[in-house]
């Protein structure tokens, strides 16, 4: 948490510059590999952690603030963020009014408002990336969908709707073309979709409809070496899979 | 537009009962009968045509706003209204900063902000409805999507960004229960994906599509009269339904 005088600062800065009410969270989801991670920041002198996040300039375009706030929080650079919901119970912020109230007056204090937070998410290779904390930061990590730590605010909500949002993805859109080898064979592309769903996916029923989507392309030279027989490898075919990210899969109506 | 005596009291009112900077906006879809329609207001004094939209109390939850908006605005109650999209371009309200600049002092004037808008969308039976424009509007109308009238500010990309996330929708998520009669024909449910899709589908395709989904129960007995072979009935099975509502489609991943 803010120092009286770091809060002091921020909040004059704060009221200078951004839009009051309203702030922006990314969720990171980082795959590599078979692990699903999200990325986490740890708040100097408290325990709890929190999504990257931070408000809106006052004249910046949504989307263009989502980058800036997760480069600024995180170091990550250049990550595609898609927005997935709006957060907006009038209590949702309470633990940050509640925590600073008495440092400063309520007129000064950027805290006494109410924020609605609209959510970002990605998914991006977690060995490409090179987190870093900020300075209201002691850690910024990967940390495991499965033992995730206690979340301040809402943050654990919007985790869990981003993550429904990342599902629910595989149902309509390509994905993994920024997590897999240019070439890979079916069962490592499966790996990436159980890995997300965290479950068994059956193997036919998953080569079937995957190449009915028609966005990979099947090399002619099968993977060399190893003792069996040699599995089939695969690209993206990159026309078809931005088709399909623009208008759903051709296995739609 | 306002009149200069409104305009105070609107912006008066505005600035002690709403959160500044934000708004929502209402898409309804209104189906019958293989026709497909959207809701919009004609304001007053203006020859251009919004979607129903308002402002956020300073303690209200973002739900509860956009359906008490949908009320004052068009007299449509209880409608499921789901949030799609937030809309945070800078420029997208300028057409109503232009307007109101010269009525009153940037310090009172409520459109002298920037606002980002909350997007939300519903699907609805038209006929079982009965819109009535409120104290700004002259008209509430269903109008054909494709005679659709010139949209003020940014609402004909709102539309059309709700009309995709609709469409998405049936991929991944049962539609039609509050549309369609209790009993009902698959080229009658067929009629409805068209009139959203906008296009014919295969018949052998979609029938099997959607026996796959499992949320229909065929009844044992087809629906009497009629000179050819009688059509099969079927309704929706409302426990696979719900479920299909919250987790997806059994034919997901």
């Amino acid at each position: 948490m803010l120092t009286k005088k770091e809060l002091k600062e921020f909040c004059k800065k704060a009221r200078e510059n951004y839009l009051p009410h309203i702030s922006i969270d990314c969720v990171v989801f980082g795959f590599h590999e078979g692990v699903l991670k999200v990325l986490l920041l740890k708040i100097k002198k408290e325990d709890a952690w929190y999504l990257p996040g931070g408000f809106v300039l006052q004249q910046e375009p949504i989307e263009t603030a989502a980058n800036r706030i997760l480069k600024e929080r995180t170091g990550l650079d250049e990550i595609f963020l898609q927005q997935f919901h709006v957060f907006g119970d009038p209590e949702r912020s309470k633990q940050h009014f509640d925590m600073y109230k008495d440092m400063l007056p309520a007129k000064e204090n950027w805290f006494t408002n109410r924020f609605l937070t609209i959510g970002y998410y990605a998914l991006v290779d977690f060995c490409e990336t090179n987190p870093a904390p900020d300075q209201f930061s002691s850690t910024c990590n990967w940390c495991d969908l499965h033992a995730i730590p206690e979340l301040r605010l809402d943050h654990a909500l919007i985790l869990k709707t981003a993550l429904d949002a990342l599902r629910l993805q595989l149902n309509y859109q390509p994905i993994g073309y920024n997590l897999m080898p240019k070439q890979f064979t079916m069962p490592e592309l499966q790996k990436l979709y159980e890995t997300i769903l965290d479950k068994k996916l059956d193997r036919r029923n998953f080569q079937r409809r995957m190449l009915g989507f028609g966005i990979l392309n099947r090399s002619e030279q099968p993977r060399k070496g190893g003792a069996h027989k040699a599995p089939y490898l695969y690209s993206f075919d990159l026309k078809n899979y931005e088709a399909a990210l623009t208008e759903g899969f051709k296995g739609g109506w």
